[in-house]
């Protein structure tokens, strides 16, 4: 495989956990990391399943990373996500100093990579990070357009009933 | 108490909370979460400890008062931290709803409350928090002050064996 090839077998896995979120009723974001070839954590968004506001995605797959090497170092490791990450995630890839990050979809309302701010990329900080968006960027949005069209629909019914 | 002699109180026991930290050779940073008058989260970075890169004073007091409250929405709560905020830990911030933020001092090199961002006044997320900085400063500040100095003191002493 090629890059390219690589990173959207990665992606493909963190959408697959995106899945396993709208299963349960969370909105459908999912993460990956991978260190050699090899993946280390894997996690999805489980907010309302644990009510508790960090769960998510990418910050339940940086705690599994880390156990996994017992070091919050995460050097060598690619984290690929569905979504953009936002500032508290964003921020927690800065703290474990994750390389290189690949994400799906921007997200326009909170996303601190590239949207609203670029902290991945701020030489102010102790640690900046090599970016790749949109790899299998349609698929990913859509899980999410879908997820929130459903969720309207029901709540829509439930009114008339 | 008036409203200072309050923010002193809890910031107090956020900085004995700073103190547990550096008796365990950690970072000396604490945080407090108050709701109605009453403690319902208290943490101290313990990011060595753990060996978890998301094991910040703020985010670790942010998960408790979630389990507390049996919810991932921290209304009408306050948070005490003796030093700014990193942007993991603003994002936390936002992503929980915590209303009100005191902390101590400033963190210029890593700070995204007042120092580098003004994460937790920006009106494009769907959050803002009430921010009071310079409660006990000097003190919050002070710990960690002391804290680098000895452990470069320390350092050096290693270089001369």
């Amino acid at each position: 495989m090629n890059g390219l090839e690589l990173d959207q077998h990665y992606m493909k896995m963190a959408i697959e956990e995106a899945n396993k979120a709208a299963a349960k009723g969370e909105v459908p974001i999912g993460a990956v990391i991978v260190r050699d070839g090899e993946v280390i954590a894997r996690a999805h968004n489980l907010r309302e399943t644990t009510q508790n506001a960090v769960t998510h995605a990418e910050l339940l797959a940086i705690q599994q990373a880390c156990e996994e090497l017992g070091s919050w170092r995460l050097e060598n490791t690619i984290l690929y996500v569905t979504l953009e990450p936002c500032p508290m995630c964003a921020g927690a890839i800065l703290q474990s100093r994750i390389p290189r990050v690949v994400y799906g979809a921007r997200d326009v309302k909170a996303g601190s990579v590239d949207s609203l701010y670029r902290l991945l990329n701020d030489e102010r900080f102790n640690h900046q990070c090599e970016v790749k968006e949109n790899v299998l960027a349609d698929e990913c949005g859509g899980l999410l357009t879908q997820f929130f069209r459903a969720l309207r629909e029901k709540k829509k019914k439930r009114k008339l009933l």
